[in-house]
C-alpha cells in the first residue's frame, strides 16, 4: 500500500490539469490541491469554476509543501517553470511532468532538481482537441496509458506515482526515454503532423472553395479536422523537442507515400489493394484492445434500420 | 412535384445501396427494390435480411422494368454492369450511379447506355468504415450531401434523382465533372491514402511492435485506423480512376509537408506554431456546418466531472 500524496500543486492549468483535479475528486483523494498558470485570465477562470483548493498568483506559492508538484505546461515552458520552483520543493517531493516528449524534458528538467527530490517523468496518453481550463473532465484518463519513463528515480517513489495516475483512472506502462519518443512518434506525433498538413493544403487550395471544402468534409476530410484544431503551442513545442524520432518517422512515411504515389501512377491496382487490406487489421486489433469505439464513424451516425 | 419511380433496381448490395434501401423504406416509398450483387453469398445474406423486396440471381432480371437503376458497384465494374444491363433497360428509364470519382464512371457507363435512357452520375458523400449488405442502415444520408454530375441530362430526369435523394434524407448539389473529381480528392480521396500510408508504417516498423501501436493508439492514431479500415476495392478503383486529381493534390501535400518537415529540421517555431493556428479555423467552420460535432474525441470519451 502506497502513502497517499498530502498536497498536489498543479502547475499549468490546461485540459491535462484541470481533468486531473476533477479526477481527484472524482477518486476522493483527501490532497489539497494548489494550482498556478502564467495568465491572470487562466488562474481567473479557474478559480471561477472552483478547479483546485486554492489557486496562487505565484508559482513558488504553489509549489511550498506541495508532496507532489505537476508540470503540466507545454514542452517548451518545462525547463524554466522547474527552475522557478527549485528552491522551494520540499526535500522527499516528487516532481512529474505529463509532456508528450521525453528526452527534452528529461533534460530539461531533471539538472535543476536539487538532490533529495524525486523526478519522475510522465505521459498520459489522453486528451482531446479542445484546450484551457474548462476543458478537463473526470473521466479522461479511464483506460488510457500513461507512460512511465523513470529513468534512475527510486522505486519507491515511481510506484506512489504509478498508484497515483491508477487511482485518476489510467493503466501505467514503464518505458525507457528513446523507446518513447519513437513510440509516440508513431502514434502521436507524425498523425497530427499530418493531420495539420492536410487541412494546411485544403485551406491553400483557392480553387476548391473553404466553404466546398467544409460542406463536403463528412467524406474524410473531417477526422484530420479534429486533430488538427489541437493547442497549436503544445504541438509545436512536441516537434521542435522530438525532431530526431519525428524526422526519422516522417521519412518512412514519405518513402511509402511515394511507392503508392508510384503505384496509383503506374496503374498498380493489385499493390494498392494489397496494401489497403493489410492496414484493415490494425483497426481489428485496436478494437479488441478496447481502445476505440466499432461504432460506425466513431458513433457520430445514428444508426436506425 | 416530380414523379416517384415506381420500380428501382439496385445493382451492387454493399453499404451504400441498403442504405438506399432502408431509407426508402423510412420515407415510405411505394416503389418495388430489386437487387443483384455478383456473389452469391452477398445475395443470401441480403434475402436473409430482408434487404429489397426481391433479390435476383441476374443482374439483367433485376434490371427488367426498372424505371431506375442504381450502379452501387465499385467504380472500376462500372461499364462492364453498365455493358450488361443496356440491352434490358425500359426507354425512359434513369440510371445513376454512387461511384466517388465521376470522370472515369462516365466514360466508362455513357457509352453504353442506349438512347432515351437518362444517366445521371451521382456522388452520396456518406459512409462508414464498414461494408456489405449487413452495414447499410436508413439515416446514413440524412444531412450528407449528394453530388450530382448532370452533364448533358434532361432537366427533367435530373430533378426527378434529386427529388429521390432528398427523400432519403440528402442535400444535392450540382457539379462539374472535374471540380468534382478535385473537390473529392481534397475531402476524401487524399486523406484516405494519407491514412492508409500512416497504418501501414506503422505496422511496418519493427521496432515499435504491433501491441503498442494498438495500446496507445488513443493519442491520435487510432483515427486514421478508422479511415484505413475502408473497403480496398473501392478505394483501390477510386485511385485508379481519379489518377490526376489524387496525384495533383498528392504533390500540393508533399510541397507542404517538406516545408513543415524544414521548420522542425531547423527549428522555426513560429512558422509551426503559425501554422497550427491556420487550421483550427477550418475546424470551427466544419462545426459551425453541422457536419461534425463538437464533442471532445467525436464523443468518444464520457465527459463528466
Amino acid at each position: 500500500m502506497t502513502e497517499p500524496y498530502k498536497r498536489v500543486a498543479l502547475i499549468g492549468l490546461g485540459l491535462i490539469a484541470s481533468s486531473m483535479f476533477w479526477a481527484m475528486r472524482r477518486a476522493g483523494m483527501a490532497a489539497e490541491v494548489t494550482g498556478y498558470a502564467r495568465s491572470a485570465a487562466t488562474r481567473d477562470t479557474a478559480r471561477r469554476i472552483g478547479l483546485c483548493d486554492r489557486v496562487c498568483d505565484s508559482v513558488e506559492e504553489a509549489v511550498q509543501g506541495a508532496d507532489l508538484i505537476v508540470l503540466a505546461v507545454p514542452v517548451g515552458a518545462m525547463g524554466a517553470v522547474a527552475e522557478a520552483i527549485a528552491p522551494h520543493l520540499a526535500p522527499g517531493a516528487t516532481v512529474i511532468d505529463v509532456g508528450s516528449v521525453k528526452r527534452a524534458v528529461v533534460e530539461a528538467v531533471g539538472p535543476h532538481l536539487p538532490e533529495g527530490v524525486h523526478f519522475v517523468p510522465c505521459h498520459p496518453m489522453a486528451g482531446t482537441e479542445h484546450s484551457g481550463p474548462e476543458s478537463g473532465f473526470a473521466t479522461l484518463f479511464d483506460n488510457r496509458w500513461c507512460l512511465i519513463v523513470p529513468g534512475d528515480a527510486a522505486e519507491g517513489a515511481v510506484g506512489r506515482v504509478e498508484a497515483y495516475w491508477r487511482a485518476l483512472g489510467a493503466n501505467c506502462e514503464r518505458m525507457d526515454v528513446e523507446h518513447h519518443d519513437l513510440v509516440c512518434a508513431v502514434v502521436s506525433h507524425i498523425p497530427h503532423l499530418i493531420a495539420y498538413t492536410m487541412v494546411g493544403v485544403a485551406d491553400d487550395l483557392r480553387r476548391v472553395s473553404d466553404q466546398e471544402v467544409i460542406k463536403f468534409s463528412a467524406a474524410g476530410f473531417r477526422d484530420f479536422t479534429r486533430i488538427a484544431a489541437s493547442d497549436p503551442t503544445m504541438w509545436r513545442d512536441v516537434f521542435l523537442n522530438n525532431k530526431d524520432a519525428t524526422l526519422e518517422i516522417l521519412g518512412r512515411f514519405t518513402e511509402e507515400l511515394f511507392a503508392l504515389q508510384r503505384a496509383i501512377r503506374t496503374g498498380d491496382g493489385e499493390q494498392l489493394h494489397a496494401y489497403f487490406t493489410r492496414t484493415r487489421a490494425i483497426r481489428r486489433g485496436i478494437l479488441e484492445a478496447g481502445q476505440d469505439t466499432d461504432k460506425p464513424d466513431f458513433g457520430r451516425v445514428k444508426v436506425d434500420r
